[in-house]
């Protein structure tokens, strides 16, 4: 018959001595909020049982979560709104010191002002040791790819929902583990360097990187103060941005009225190719995103990747990768290609699914070993 | 804001027009008792949310769950006891029809008299539409292998704990989709065909064989009438029986004294070979179990698998199976090794791990195919 | 006993009614000369056995042959200076159709002035039939790596000698396998857009491109007239241009001495960075040279790919064909990164191996696939 | 200009003063016949140039020969009757050793009189340094899955011809190079252990195991003493027996007359089960079979493995090696399946491809390992 274990001792997250928090936060981190798609915490404890206190809301987009433990993920599943006391592992042996990675599998999310996933603590009837220390860190850019959309479900599900995205299956994750390293992820489906896919201008990723969380609306930030500036006091040694999948989309999409701003489309020209004012803009756009990212990460080294879904953008972004480069003298920065997911590669909703993401992943990784030195 | 949805209906299991049992089950089936590893519900239904409705019980060992999303595994995870009401997805396309597959992750728990998973019903604001038919029914006997054990955990995992079972990432259940097959499990981690692991010589699946489930202890049986006999009424056309990995272990063990039978022991001669006596104890049983499973089950072929973790026991398992089918002249009877798990194929507790599943399953359903005619 | 085929009658090149020739041919076709890497020729016939009779040459750098018989790659073997009647097949059902094709495994030798095939005819006993038609055409043009340099050999050997050198196990002949295409190869180890590897900027490949086979010497010119202008019948739909890995190399080795020409040296700035007017060099060579390939293609889709030996140039590579797409409004041109080759994927003597080739090749060839419809 | 290299010298192989001799040899070591598939001489030299001086001859099947330098296969041929002064590799650094060793790649030749290899000796500028030693010895015996029918040619191939032969892709092969293992191979595509897959019961492997090379006929017994006693000095670890896949055959195959012997006919039973009786003569054959094996080689591991091309036969296989194991107390004694070829694993003429041979010789090496102690 079930009992509970008598010895578990409740330590708020703000008291937990040793622990990696993965993801950016803000002023709030006790209770730990976990913002971003990985956003997460680590820790490494003894004792028989492992609990996380947790508190989420949501209205349509329900949060899910995943852990790992030991570096093998064990469990992932939907939180609906409430307070949780999740038990992470029982009756191992309390001796042996146990590493637990609990993590957000899905990403920031504009489109419901409740989704949210706070960390409170964790019950335990064993001691936090130390956590293991990173080789690298690494900030990762982009949509619905780095999202992970995609990597869940089956090839004919094409809804939109949280439960398809992933932190667990996505290459930048495994990239990340792969070389051992720290990592925020800032990401939005759909969105571009200068515009969403729908050409809806006001879905472009550097519009919100300098807040905390910006994506994510009035009632999380009244919260957590998600739309306040970000202190960049996490520096980066690579930032991968992986932007312009939907940038490219938004030439062939109809126009979009932006209440208030007027209305926008990239268009194309008669004979297909791009109007050239138009790319222009996300030339612009890519430019300005790249010196707002130097100015925050002096010395981070910035690489654009792009082709997971095609590589019909390579010349815009590949030209304003080289004017950013020659107007600056910055050269710390670089373009690469990622390849393209082939038919049999695809999850869910048309979006690069795990075999695609590996691949993803096994070359970035070996791109940024050659160019980090690792600490 | 979260509301929960006004339009969900509960439909009782019983009043479930369209559904795919998968395992055993005894006298009662509403609740739906998920006796084995494997045993579960699928249905398909229209509507944008589903939920389950679930009972679970545990002392030590808690249960584990997990569930397929038009045949893509979207959730794995512990459940403690209580009633849960679990939602399995929301807000889809509602006209779209949803195959949803729920199961159990971990084997009978008779270390456990507590543990238990009761499905009640479904709350859901669509229809349910009829089920997809299989092709073929395969019955799965065995150990800890057949279990799952260690198709979780990282390699230096070492305890037995049920969140290292698991169905979805075992070569029977994966062979079994190969196949799209409906499959009964019946397996117990450190069983034998003739002896546990230990020498226990209680540990032997013949012996539970014939009740529903005969593994459990006397608190679920009064419940759910687990030591009933069970009908036989699902004829599969294939037995998998994966026994003897636990039989070869018990001669390398220590005697084990079972209260009022007698201290037991399978014994090595001086040169490190097996005591013939006590091949032949292994063999006998092996014969007794396949005249069993013959009894109550006449037109299904068996195949005696072995090797996943060792080949020492073919010449016993072979000389059994030879002997049977010679003084039977039943010939629907066979022998197959599957292939030893190599260096890097492990899981946790050195079992073997995904790969060495799937390199199984792959052997294995090519073999069904060449025995049995799709229906 | 052996006995020679008494049916066998000789054929000519030049009689021979239905065939595919692989590769450049100038003004002397008959006996056909394998003028570079894949140069060869395709036949279908019937009859039991079929001879192909061959002249060869050589003084330092022997020439190396392959063949395939139905599409399976049978032999691969050293020719040394004579004549050859080399036995293709024997005996084999003479009324099943067979076809074979016969092909050169080495790069055009500049460094021997002897290195020569010449295929004169065949002897069978059957009929020529027609010949497959491919699907679309396609110019590779390259360095070591499109010579397969590495794709032979332990990974040990150092030594640069034709027998590392393959066309069948190499990126450009699996591409076009795989997109069932015609090709021609023109490729050079160690030569670049600009200049070679070791700052000799004679070994540019533009500077041979417009010449049938331009980086020969004289003696075969006088024969074959390899000197003479190439006369851009061939049109392919694609053109692969895979250079820029010398150029980058030669920015960090030793000034090079061209007699009469003066010393030649890419510079590196004092931080590590490319001088910048070294770099515009190779851009103008790049620029030149996609002029010159749309002057004589106007109508195929240029790709410039690069990154089997690593992605430096990739900031020189963009900008120039960005340069050249903007100033001529030629839209039909792209730069495509194919993958770092990663540990473990080395051929001999610091190569891309066989696992990068194939990489690359599937990667290459989804990229075709995208740019060009089946004919 | 060619110019043959002047500072060579032809040393005889018996006067080779370092090599490896790949296969049984009986009483003509130099000129060193190539009896086998696999048989082969290895050498490791200095100096730059490396010739082989043969002598081959054949009627109708032509023998193939193949090289490897140092461990990755350079070239595979054939060899036409006559005299060849083969060149193995030119121009290499002369000071680097370079391992060299040649081989057969098709097996004895029963059906063709003439067909032989001899290996003269070597043409060389450099030395005879010491060769590698094995770790072990295995003996392979087999029919056409280990004289690698299949594992060359297109899948629509279906000529019985020595070119679709190999050893370089075959599981045999493969085994013994990832073991580092010295091997000798004795099979003959279409045998059995008690007949051929025809009926003719002349082809069993028993009948010329104990001669030096008992397939071959009268005019190379002649020549080479190849129907002499073998002596067995050379003691295998392991002796790898893939028989019984023709034996199966031979129950669906109409009878054969064999001239002065009679008809055969291995028969099924009307249920279209096997003929107990004929079954018994398998057994009957392959108990004396590991008899005769276990009388030459005393101390070798047996591992009678099975499979390859379907798993019918394993009753019979097993019933045997089980009561040769119980009747004579030997338990150095075996059992082992490999795994069925799938779908896409063939080769040509309906053989394994290399695939399938890869995954046997996988399985295999792992097994050998659990058995043999490495020296």
């Amino acid at each position: 018959m079930y009992h509970e274990n008598p010895n578990l001792k409740y330590v708020e997250v703000k008291d937990v001595p040793h622990k990696n928090i993965l993801g950016r936060v803000g002023r709030v981190s006790s209770p730990l909020p976990l913002l971003f798609n990985g956003s997460g915490i680590e820790v490494v404890v003894t004792g028989s049982d492992l609990w996380i206190e947790l508190e989420t809301d949501c209205d349509f987009h329900e949060p899910w979560v995943a852990y790992e433990l030991n570096g093998f993920m064990m469990g992932r599943q939907m939180l609906l709104p409430g307070t949780h006391s999740m038990c992470l592992f029982r009756n191992m042996s309390p001796d042996v010191p146990k590493k637990i990675r609990f993590f957000r599998e899905i990403q920031a999310m504009g489109e419901d002002d409740y989704t949210k996933i706070l960390v409170k603590g964790f019950k335990l009837d064993g001691e936090f040791l130390e956590v293991p220390k990173f080789d690298m860190k690494i900030e990762f850019i982009g949509d619905s790819i780095t999202s992970g959309e995609g990597t869940y479900g089956a090839f004919e599900d094409m809804d939109w929902l949280t439960m398809y995205m992933s932190v667990s299956r996505n290459y930048a994750y495994m990239t990340a583990k792969e070389l051992n390293a720290d990592y925020h992820m800032i990401s939005e489906g759909g969105w571009g360097v200068y515009t969403g896919w729908d050409n809806d201008i006001r879905h472009n990723i550097p519009s919100i990187y300098e807040a905390v969380c910006g994506s994510v609306g009035p009632k999380i930030n009244e919260e957590l103060g998600t739309a306040e500036p970000y202190d960049f006091s996490w520096q980066p040694d690579v930032i991968v941005v992986n932007l312009g999948t939907n940038d490219s989309t938004s030439f062939v999409q109809p126009p979009f009225d932006v209440p208030g701003m007027g209305t926008f489309k990239q268009r194309l020209n008669e004979d297909g190719t791009h109007n050239r004012e138009d790319d222009l803009k996300v030339e612009k756009a890519v430019i300005d995103f790249l010196t707002m990212l130097r100015k925050h990460n002096p010395k981070a080294h910035i690489v654009w990747c792009y082709g997971m879904l095609g590589y019909d953008l390579t010349p815009v972004l590949t030209e304003a990768v080289n004017e950013y480069r020659l107007t600056t003298k910055d050269n710390n920065v670089a373009f690469l290609n990622l390849p393209n997911t082939l038919e049999g590669e695809y999850g869910s909703h048309m979006h690069p699914g795990f075999p695609s993401h590996k691949k993803a992943s096994i070359l970035l990784a070996d791109y940024i070993r050659s160019k980090v030195t690792v600490q």
